[in-house]
């Protein structure tokens, strides 16, 4: 009867729409509509680098300067940074664009940053920015940011960013893998 | 009649399933999803407390320095901080996470600031971060920060935190209470 | 025949319903669902215009000051700012709102800035703050930043801004037009 597959047709349909809806919404962990994994290299001012130095130090507390990071635990920095990024982990690939932003080290007993910044890409590949915020637990194997949204082909994204130290120079360079997972895709 | 029925129970579903819709994005305030009430606690460095100290400043106006709020109203003050959060409105009670991040003074008039910060929550009972954003006009007796995304217990959600001055001892300690409502959770 | 009237009905809503859904999350680039073309004013201290400044350096690289903006490109100053926000382009047209947070440039080659800020509106007609978090290159005509939340009439929305450098007097005044695209509306 025509009614009836119709109505099983609508049902089907149902189904569909409210497991979409579920998988977006209310589901414990959906799966992310897109996923970078990528590098970025940061080389530090210390007074004698101005030619490669990708970051400086522009504030720094009562007891600090800015030209040796902060003790103990960097503490009070504030550093502004325009680092490359890479597809692999070598800082002399070519980079697909710039991390581009400011973090802060706000602890005074371990080692603690927070960070606002962008990706910011302008290529034949790839063109818009990607924003993040949130706290670097540095001391953790693996930590999540948040991606607060994003422009040109990352326009209105949201997701979440895993960030690794993947390596790391004493107070000159260290290299950071980010695996961008979005979970808002338009 | 079997398909009379079933079309029924097809209308109710989809008025349950558009309601659910309506209330998740198209109402004027729709009920959080989760809310938590807590406490942080700020004390600044003035060159004497460095123990006791939870923030320090590390930038500051021509006009100003690092051991003394800027005048007038602070403005030009760049914050740093780790501060305790509590359930209660107590100092000594048992941390349940850290604020971190940093605020600055941004009016010369009256006194106003601008947020950017992290709850960092690592407990068997609580994990993960909730991010902020947003001005904070203190002069008013509430104020709404915008919850710009989330992570681990907290992953991916989005909301407003309203701050209410709990507690101010110029130039030395403040409490913030901070009620945060989320709207997305996941 | 009753039965197919309905199913035809419950079609029609569907599709509506479908495309509703389609148009808020999945279509490449929905229409905004609030659009605010404003622009903000900024004069920035340069320790003579104390009176007139709405903005001021309050921090800089190992190589700057607080009075004069870095060389080359400004890389490195950090700026909290409490601009007049107005209608149209002049400077001395009611203000309806502040635009209030930091930005700072971060780039040696070329003149680019990262910005964190809100608007923040308290008038008979407009209450609430937006929130934007994003890179801005300078250079270009026009370039995007996010919307990352806001506030009261603002509750929870997102969306894109796009910045055009209106007027620009070296070290002394800028004019951005910002066009505030919502695209999340409750």
């Amino acid at each position: 009867m025509a009614a009836t597959k119709l109505i099983l047709a609508l049902l089907l349909f149902l189904l569909v729409c409210s497991s979409n809806i579920a998988s977006s919404k209310n589901s414990r962990r959906p799966k992310p509509c897109r996923r970078l994994v990528l590098y970025f290299h940061d080389i530090i001012y210390n007074g004698k680098n101005a030619k490669n130095a990708t970051s400086a130090i522009v504030g720094s507390p009562a007891w600090g300067n800015k030209t040796n990071l902060a003790i103990p635990n960097r503490f009070g920095d504030v550093v502004i940074f325009d680092d490359p990024i890479t597809l692999d982990s070598n800082l002399r690939s070519t980079p697909i664009g710039r991390a581009q932003g400011l973090y802060l080290y706000d602890k005074k007993e371990i080692l603690t940053a927070w960070f606002g910044f962008s990706f910011v890409f302008n290529s034949t590949q790839l063109k818009g920015t990607i924003n993040f915020a949130g706290a670097d637990d540095i001391m953790k194997t693996t930590r999540d940011l948040s991606v607060v949204g994003g422009t040109g082909d990352f326009f209105m994204t949201r997701g979440i960013a895993t960030l690794m130290t993947d390596a790391y120079e004493d107070d000159r360079y260290f290299r950071l893998r980010v695996d961008v997972q979005l979970y808002e895709c338009f």
